[in-house]
């Protein structure tokens, strides 16, 4: 018989397909030492009785009970860290504004270091406690406190991906947020690159580099030229924005006469490891270039609602090829929690199918086929993140990480509306209506990383 | 000086108008013995050192920490309490679907009073753990479970409206689900009333009987106007739905060549107390009714993105003089918060605002100045919901009752990202981010009803 670091019992939730989810009822869930699946077991299958026999009763073996379940852990595709010290406030003005009088100048803060280590490690810890196992950052422009990020992400248990924030545009940045000038920022990014690829060795979940222009507007060409070289040469992950808004989609079109997507494509920033954020104006021919590159869209439905003037057309452009996830794009979206934004991504996606104004008649007010079910979300907080970033986790498979939360339904504070409900209800009880108090352990490749 | 029942120390946020919020720094809050706040003062007021040397360190004396701040009680206008059984499922119908598929099967388990006790005191409790301190009510035709819940508001200290609902037309509701015939129905709804009206004699907080037609299509012409005669013989509260979807809108005008609001009123279904849930389809006409009649409207952004097929213009309509609150409608609402409606709130009218559609131009998006600021939503959420009842509820203000949540902004688990903000900011906070862990201690009429 194998030897597993941990086995679990209990039911979980994984999704089988973009549009299905699979329940696991009862299953043994077998855990390598290196954090991964090794094995599962339905009741079903032969060998089920002996381990069971084997490992009940010792310290590694963990019994759910019977208000307890799994899912995989949640995979946030877009989350501003220093932003996390102004979520909740400043959602009243049109992005250009925002950045200016609100977001720049707190980024600016995080050339403190004391400060960038008070509100990373509280953020860190927070995305935990809300599930989240994996996050794809974007820092500031400080190398120093972009490392502090990782760092903190190594030490607390939680599989990070970082960027320090490439902003060289004199034009678009202001003076006292943006890089020195385009060499420094290459440098830097190239520095940041190197040190982290060399924390990763120390870290069991893994800690990743990413290569971080902010968008179009605040770089210059030639950044983003070098930018594309620097992921190309260490095989790093890319993230950017791309088609946000109006206004942003419209200021790249006027400097290059194309689209963000042809426009980053030209600077080799699409590729297999590229993380798009929002994408809400991309057009077909924008959504095809990402499917044969293999960049993935982080869809953040909450921060939208302020920043992207409509919705993005997430079923329509699943259909197209494209890998999605989901980002909480903290603080343009206020929510820390990927099931705000589950939640929200099925809102969005009905309000687009519906149309919003009832003085237009039904037939002329919405776009549809554009819904997600509640099944579709929860693949993209889960499946659609780690195909976006080409990792093996969102799903509670073989060979994929043991990245969990554990879920408990009857807290006496926190007890969600079951009453002899089927398993698919429990399903969307949790989804719709789970608070952070519902979970009660968070697992990243196979360490506890969270528990109250 | 005066014997008060109880005194609180700290910093409060209530509405001063619709678009202002006040905030009472390290005020003393002086409660009568009838749950009534009696007396305000702030620290620059004259007496305030003198009330604070004679009760400070006394039993009947709260000061709050550093980290806790007062909020009015939230006001949730509509609310199926039966339905909290089915919460967060079946939400990929249409409305008349959904009605006839999942809901009225489950609302008529509520002939079964164990199952009705289980599904009501767990709802109520969950209410008030979610600072939610009054609520309008729509049980379901049993009278004997109607009554029982407006005995657990009474006993678990919520300001309880309650309606036994009236369905009493064969064409449109299900024979295993509805009323025997429309004398019966009028008959117990009469006996309903009186019985409520006697325990409220008993309740300090406050229960009281809602009229309560379901809505036109599952009412017979007799039954709306007998409806209409017992609320303005007993005075009581009405409650309805209005102009909710399409296919209600659309029925309505079928049947009396009119919409909803006109139709009820033409019942005496429309006045002081009446409060009509959605309103998405609205006329300009009909919401001059309303601010003629006193009609309030109760705004449920979380269920109109599954059942209305467009969004309520909350802004439009309240510039037309309508009093309204809001309302959670669990289940078409997959969430008892009111603070998850707040944000939604928010959200639906900048949806209505920008328009979803990014293959429109900007300029034919949207709608334009539809949007709510956070303090306007929080309105709705408070006082906007005590107009709507006409109750003195909603503000923290003298004459008021004392119904109020104490958040705390720093758990070990559910700390707020709070950096040295000022109270604007934290207020802004406290409604994006606070979960009910951060609730808590729950207020009702001076006698505290949840703490944890
Ligand atoms: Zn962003
Ligand atoms: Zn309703």
């Amino acid at each position: 018989m194998a030897n597993y670091a941990q086995v679990f019992l209990g039911t979980a939730f994984t999704s089988k397909s973009f549009s299905e989810v699979t329940i696991l009822k009862d299953f043994l869930y077998c855990i390598s030492g290196d954090g991964i699946i090794e094995q599962l077991f339905s009741p079903l299958d032969e060998q089920y009785e002996a381990i069971l026999k084997e490992y009940e009763g010792k310290g590694n073996f963990r019994r759910l009970s019977n208000d307890e379940y799994i899912l995989p852990g949640f995979i946030d595709l877009h989350v501003h860290a220093p932003q996390w010290a102004q979520a909740g406030t400043a959602l009243d003005l049109p992005l250009e504004d925002w950045l200016n009088a609100y977001t720049f100048p707190v980024e600016a803060k995080f050339s403190d270091i004391d400060f960038a280590q008070a509100v990373y490690e509280d953020l860190v810890k927070t995305l935990l406690a809300n599930g989240t196992t994996t996050v794809l950052y974007f820092a500031t422009v400080h190398k120093q406190a972009s490392l502090l990020l990782a760092k903190i992400c190594s030490l607390l248990g939680q599989r990070g991906l970082v960027g320090k924030v490439v902003m060289d545009n004199d034009d678009q940045c202001p003076d006292y947020y943006r890089d020195a000038d385009t060499a420094t920022a290459l440098k830097e990014t190239e520095e940041f690159i190197i040190e982290v690829q060399q924390l990763n060795e120390q870290t069991k979940q893994g800690v990743y580099p990413v290569v971080t222009p902010r968008f179009i507007p605040s770089c210059t060409d030639e950044a983003l030229q070098g930018l594309g070289e620097l992921a190309a040469k260490y095989n790093t992950h890319i993230q950017s924005h791309c088609s946000e808004s109006d206004w942003q989609h419209g200021y790249v079109k006027d400097r290059y006469d194309k689209n963000d997507a042809f426009a980053l494509n030209d600077f080799g920033l699409l590729q297999e490891k590229s993380v798009m954020a929002h994408c809400n104006f991309i057009a077909d021919e924008d959504a095809k270039l990402f499917a044969e590159t293999g960049t993935a869209a982080a869809h953040c439905p909450v921060s939208n609602v302020f920043f992207s003037n409509g919705v993005f057309p997430a079923k329509h452009i699943h259909e197209l090829g494209v890998d999605i996830g989901l980002g909480t794009d903290v603080s343009g979206g206020f929510s820390p929690s990927l099931y705000d934004n589950i939640r929200q991504a099925v809102i969005a996606s009905r309000m687009l199918e519906e149309g919003v104004d009832t003085t237009i008649s039904a037939d002329k007010r919405g776009v549809d086929s554009s819904r997600l079910t509640t099944n579709e979300a929860f693949y993209l907080a889960t499946a659609g993140g780690g195909e976006s970033l080409s990792l093996p986790i969102g799903k509670i498979e073989e060979n994929y990480a043991w990245d969990v939360q554990i879920i408990n339904t009857n807290l006496q504070n926190g007890k969600l509306p079951i009453f002899n409900d089927p398993l698919e209800d429990i399903f969307q009880k949790i989804l719709y209506l789970a608070r952070p108090e519902n979970i009660r352990e968070v697992w990243v490749q196979g360490e506890k990383v969270h528990q109250r």
